[in-house]
């Protein structure tokens, strides 16, 4: 595995000088690979999509593994997609003179090596390893042991890209073997040779790796994202953002878990939002208060503010005005993503500089917490911690800096 | 420990908060304290003083220990000198719309809680603990236990500043303990209250600090600073910044380490450049190429390519051109300062660009490398991790951001 590591850090070299032209063509050469390799890996897949079924795997284990043109289709424009970004690397981010005529310049460079940890989708490989290629970074790839034959397939693609581009087919490598120790040399860091680790999937796969990493990690555990119903809200904008942040898809990160309304509108918008999410399908669990206004609530105990449902329910109580919202989403959110919906500007101000979370917002639904809503074209994951990267991590988050100093001469006094 | 943790995680809470005035008159309201407790401020220091005596501590030691009138009221100007830096703090890094509407701005957040490991410099306190405040941070200081007394009456110049300024007192806090093992502990994160850990002092503490936290780290192992004299230099820069960088101050992470000498050039300019640093009394440890130009010189072995010598010695070599100089500093430099003198853009260019340290500069001296020197005022240290900061870091590397998001009603189709 330390082998992998070095000859990762070695290809990390040739990559942060690589013109954006030949990473390009690499990416382009590989989606060409993905689109005549259809068979094959529709082969490979089926290999492990019968082994998952055989484990008796559940039905949307098997939706998440299985391949089909389709979704192969859009592996390939996945890739396409990366080309068409703005290489990050060498942009100038500030620059400056000095009084002694020195000029500074601040200006991007890869990252080095980054390792991901992913589960079952296997378009993952295809997805982290381009945009880590994109970025100027080698990539060590790990995912699931149940796509294992997919994403060698995917990532024959890559290395044949790679090598019509003529860069290092160590740029991208997946870990050649399923065995659970390889997660943890990797998160060990291969001998310094792992500059972050990203993982990707669930709560388990991303708590061990919060817990156990000796490297940098870009990751978010949960979205305990909140909605915050102020007494200025405008009823139909908050029925319709409530709505959509919890409903519109509840799988993702960015989909609403908690609805906090001012209890001053308790009997007005409170009721109205209410209803119009019973209307929608969803359960609600809340308190006394919120049951009073609709029936079909169910008691929310102490465990609910803090459950990520991922599902068609929602934790809901009353707050006395914004500072009470912003108090106890300190107390129980994961500082992912947390919406207020108010007409009041200065009210709004004060959740949006107060509320300590990688996205806040305004006026908006919590499901625009993604990469691509927010332009960034793609992302390899959405980041909670304070360090390097927050919010959604694209091309720019898995880059690094460093100072050009031009002089004529200069020397300290 | 832990508590000290938690208290500074809730005064973090306040602080990120706090109005830029607020800030600022905590840390005047310090100056003016630390101005009028001079005598006891030497009290103090004096105890500390006998002490290092009494345990037979090294002169050099013992003056980075020793305060006097002037060295306190350069704490007290440091300490105005942050107040005149503007405050990171909220500054919008990044704005723009979407197609939808959506108006998205990357702000500056302050990072949370800071640790401070440090040695036998009392002034430490003043300036990280100040800085830490001035970008919203909560600091935890820890420093060196010869230094107890000096730190502890500093200390408290800093916490009635933040009482006269209604900011809390955990704001700034010193570790009450000598106990090598609160070192341990912090190292530890104290329970997932400490953000980042800055080390500052010698090579025994920093590799201790990198090799055992389990929280990240911005620090330097060591500064092994390189030289390249490309034959297109010009002479009289290259003696003048050659000698400056090696011989202005040779106890500092910036001084040069290391001569890399371009072979068309031996018989001119290299030459000319060793005996200019000869005749400035530096001992040369050179290669038999460089004895055979200057006798003085004595043979290096390989173990000299990477000493940090912080001290008037040098190690020298010839290399064929810019590729071969990149290369020995990829193979032996510490990725923090290295510097080439030559002419020829298209091979300074080919320099700044391929050499993979902090701060790469053309035709400067080395020992410009520090946060004053670069404008930002004052620097907690400097950084040659890729993480987060690289290079000096000051206010604005000691700052994390967040998303602020501003819509009209926006929901996700």
């Amino acid at each position: 595995m330390n082998d992998l590591g070095a000859r990762a850090r070695r290809a990390s070299r040739q990559l942060a000088n690589a013109p954006t032209e030949q990473k390009n063509n690499a990416l382009q050469a590989a989606a060409k690979s993905v689109r005549a390799s259809v068979n094959a890996i529709l082969e490979a897949n089926a290999k492990d999509v019968a082994k998952g079924e055989q484990d008796g795997m559940s039905k949307a284990f098997l939706d998440r593994l299985t391949l089909d043109n389709d979704r192969i289709e859009a592996i390939a424009s996945g890739l396409d997609a990366i080309v068409a970004l703005a290489d990050p690397v060498g942009g100038v981010m500030a620059s400056w003179d000095r009084p002694n005529g020195l000029n500074i310049e601040r200006v991007r460079t890869p990252l080095g090596v980054i390792g991901v940890i992913y589960e079952s989708r296997p378009n993952v490989t295809a997805d982290a390893g381009a945009l880590c290629l994109k970025a100027g970074n080698a990539s060590i790839l790990r995912g699931g042991s149940d796509s294992y034959h997919s994403s060698r397939a995917i990532h024959a693609c890559l290395v044949s890209g790679l090598q019509a581009a003529g860069l290092p087919v160590d740029s991208i490598q997946v870990v050649p073997t399923t065995d659970r120790a390889a997660v943890g040399e990797m998160l060990k860091g291969l001998g310094g040779n792992v500059d972050v680790i990203v993982p990707r999937g669930g709560k388990g796969l991303v708590g061990r790796v919060q817990s156990e990493a000796r490297v940098p990690v870009f990751s978010h555990l949960e979205g305990i994202c909140h909605l915050y119903v102020d007494k200025a809200a405008d009823l139909e904008k908050a029925k319709a953002i409530v709505v959509n942040a919890k409903m519109r898809r509840t799988g993702i990160c960015g989909s609403a878990e908690t609805l906090l309304i001012d209890r001053a509108v308790a009997e007005t918008s409170g009721k109205a939002v209410l209803r119009a999410l019973s209307d929608a399908g969803c359960a609600i669990r809340g308190t006394e208060e919120i049951i009073a206004l609709l029936p079909a609530a169910t008691l929310a105990n102490e465990e609910d503010w803090s459950t990520e449902y991922l599902d068609t329910i929602i934790s809901a109580k009353m707050v006395d005005g914004v500072a009470e919202a912003i108090d106890h989403i300190a107390t129980y959110g994961s500082s992912h993503t947390e919406s207020i919906i108010t007409e009041d500007l200065e009210v709004a101000t004060q959740f949006l500089n107060e509320v300590d979370s990688a996205i806040v917002m305004h006026n908006a639904s919590t499901q625009f917490a993604d990469g691509g809503e927010f332009g960034m074209g793609a992302e390899i994951g959405i980041a909670t911690g304070r360090m390097h990267a927050r919010g959604p991590v694209g091309l720019e988050q898995l880059t690094s800096f460093k100072y050009r100093v031009h002089g004529t001469g200069q020397i300290r006094p």
